[in-house]
């Protein structure tokens, strides 16, 4: 079966806000096997969400709204949709429950607006919010199920998880696409179309590969169609082994895993622990690692080195070095990488100096020379990259490889 | 007149990727006065394609394409446009050399999968491409401008930036619509909408207020149409005056910029550092200042102290304070950032501790509370919040306070 997500707000089509809730719930939808066939985003106006619905509720059965739910008057979604199924609003007691305790809980203050919010149209089944204001409603047309939810990302993803997506599980039948994705770091995307022709060329009818290239991870994705959702997961994990085969230095993960995730993996499984030096990655490797819940018992913490004094007072790195070699060098990162596990006691570190741009091209090093270097007991491994011009693609192509150096050190 | 935007490709509609093309390619089209009606994502998929591209053609005069041109068999935008436009695919020389010049640059592998990059569709117009191997496609149909690009983002914005947008301006007239965003920090949505609801009354009809809240900004839209854009400026320049005088102090900036950078412009004008002590936001705080390319001139460094150790050896924090009060607390947070300012040498200073969640919590203080301290000379003030039980909104939301305390101390 097919959906379609359509998201409302002026601020989507000024490019001041980035759709971020349409691949979640894209890949929610996915999970219970329901299809996506089209997300749309359209401004708060009346006339372009009638249009929009009329063309969704036609070619899908299933039809999920964000947006435009606030309490100021900018917000026309909930307005629009009493009008669209005819209807009238009117006060729900649950709701105004809820838009009570919810701001009572945060002392905040009770006013005018925040009664309007427990007002929904007649007709819907209101889906409650327990982290917000905004209720979420279910409407039917045709055979089609329309559901409308707030946009605030948590709101929204609280909503969809605890109460839409079972509903949705009840209300459908879901189909037999399975999809499994290989993670891959440190072969670029036409070398890795070379490597696996002939694979690819084997592959059985019902399989289907893609490619997701970014700084962060190569992925490659296995989708297959088959009558029993087993018979598709045995053809999928088939083919892995092959894959496994030819490039199996390169897989760190399957599914929706990062470099920085596995490195924690294999961190608690060794009970060893990191530290971090930084430069020209300003912190940004640190902060991968402690985005994952329990990296504390890993990771030791990190000095951010942005000043040769820093690299020299705190981490340790010879004066010489830096007049000799310069602060992005072989001999520098080194020192960063011994010195920060040296004073930080950790059994691994990591460390990167670079130039981010887009200036500062300098003792004949191009913007985006960047050396990084790993460090384990007497091991300590130091390699040269030439990354573009951009800043925010260099430290985050930097950070990949600094994790993916630190990966392949450890298996 | 207006535009839309089509992004292709299987990735977007099972969510593995977050489409932030079609948000950065509204505002470029924004700044050049074209209006963006919808964006549609849709699957690799020829009749979704011929589909969706009949009806941008009909209600819009502009229609941009991302995605589906890579080197991969997947990858389907240009063989079905090729079809749309009813014409054949000859390799042009010029985009030949583009590609055979981009791969000897990067010492890759030339292989047979970049000969069929060079090759085009016969009636359209190329847009070399510097950064990578797939060229931008210019189209025309009835009075419809229809240009395909690469979905690569910094292959698509350099394309954008350097081609696509002077052929544009050049090609269209632009319309009266401007745009001013007004940064603000400190004050909840509903709060903001009770504080200018007079302010907002009292506004021209030209004027629509949009509100955008996020973790790192509360952002304020006003919008104007007027017969000529100096007008609709003027009208703008005099709502923003009233503004400051009611919530003055939480303006932080405007157009699109963030607290860090901010901080970094107010940190030149005073010819003063910073340092930053971070524990539960783990590098993050560290990162957003060195996003900003010339940070180096007044950012000193930092130290991620994620175990109670570095709190005691690298920054000086007395481990009487550990015991008695705990890593998260008042005394905790002052020490840090004493310690880091002595250690690091820097005018400013910035600390944070807390529980991020989603476990952790302990000494009786609850999953999201936080201590943040801010440290100059004499003068240093520190402030407890309690934010919810989301890991990555947490320290998102801890970054961006003490961003704004820092702010606040200084001006």
């Amino acid at each position: 079966m097919f959906s379609e997500i359509i998201t409302i707000g002026d601020e989507l089509l000024i490019g001041q806000t980035i759709d971020t809730n349409s691949a979640w719930i894209a890949k929610q939808l996915n999970n219970i096997g329901i299809s996506v066939r089209q997300i749309t985003s359209i401004a708060d106006s009346k006339e372009h969400i009638f249009e929009t619905l009329d063309s969704a509720i036609k070619s899908s059965e299933l039809v999920l709204i964000t947006g435009g739910l606030g309490p100021t008057d900018d917000d026309i979604t909930k307005k629009t949709l009493t009008e669209y199924f005819d209807t009238e609003l009117i006060t729900n007691l649950d709701v105004l429950k809820d838009v009570k305790n919810f701001i009572e809980k945060r002392s905040l203050k009770y006013n005018k607006r925040n009664i309007e919010q427990a007002k929904v149209p007649k007709n819907c089944n209101v889906i409650r919010n327990e982290n917000g204001t905004a209720a979420g409603m279910w409407f039917s047309k045709n055979d089609t199920v329309i559901i409308s939810m707030p946009a605030v990302p948590f709101e929204m993803k609280a909503m969809m998880t605890e109460k839409i997506i079972p509903l949705l599980e009840q209300h459908f039948n879901t189909s037999n696409v399975i999809h499994k994705t290989i993670q891959t770091f440190g072969i670029s995307e036409s070398s890795l179309a070379e490597q696996l022709s002939q694979w690819k060329e084997q592959l059985p009818k019902s399989l289907k590969l893609a490619y997701l290239p970014s700084p962060e991870r190569m992925q490659l994705r296995l989708s297959c169609v088959s009558e029993n959702k087993n018979d598709g997961k045995k053809n999928i994990d088939n083919e892995i082994e092959k894959l496994k085969k030819i490039i199996g230095e390169a897989i760190f993960g399957y599914g929706n895993v990062f470099l920085h995730e596995a490195i924690g993996d294999i961190l608690i499984d060794k009970q060893e622990t990191l530290a971090v030096a930084e430069s020209c990655t300003g912190g940004n490797i640190s902060r991968l690692i402690t985005s994952v819940s329990g990296s504390s018992k890993y990771f030791i913490g990190g000095v951010v080195a942005y000043s040769n004094d820093i690299k020299e007072q705190i981490l340790g790195v010879k004066k010489d070095t830096l007049i000799k070699h310069g602060a992005v060098s072989k001999q520098t990162v080194i020192e960063m990488a011994n010195g920060i596990r040296r004073l930080y006691g950790s059994d691994y570190a990591i460390s990167v100096s670079g130039i981010a741009g887009p200036g500062g091209s300098r003792d004949g090093k191009p913007v985006g020379t960047t050396w990084i270097a790993v460090a384990y007991a007497e091991k300590t491994v130091a390699k040269k990259y030439i990354f573009g011009k951009q800043r925010d693609i260099n430290i985050r192509i930097a950070s990949s490889k600094a994790l993916d150096m630190l990966r392949r050190l450890m298996i």
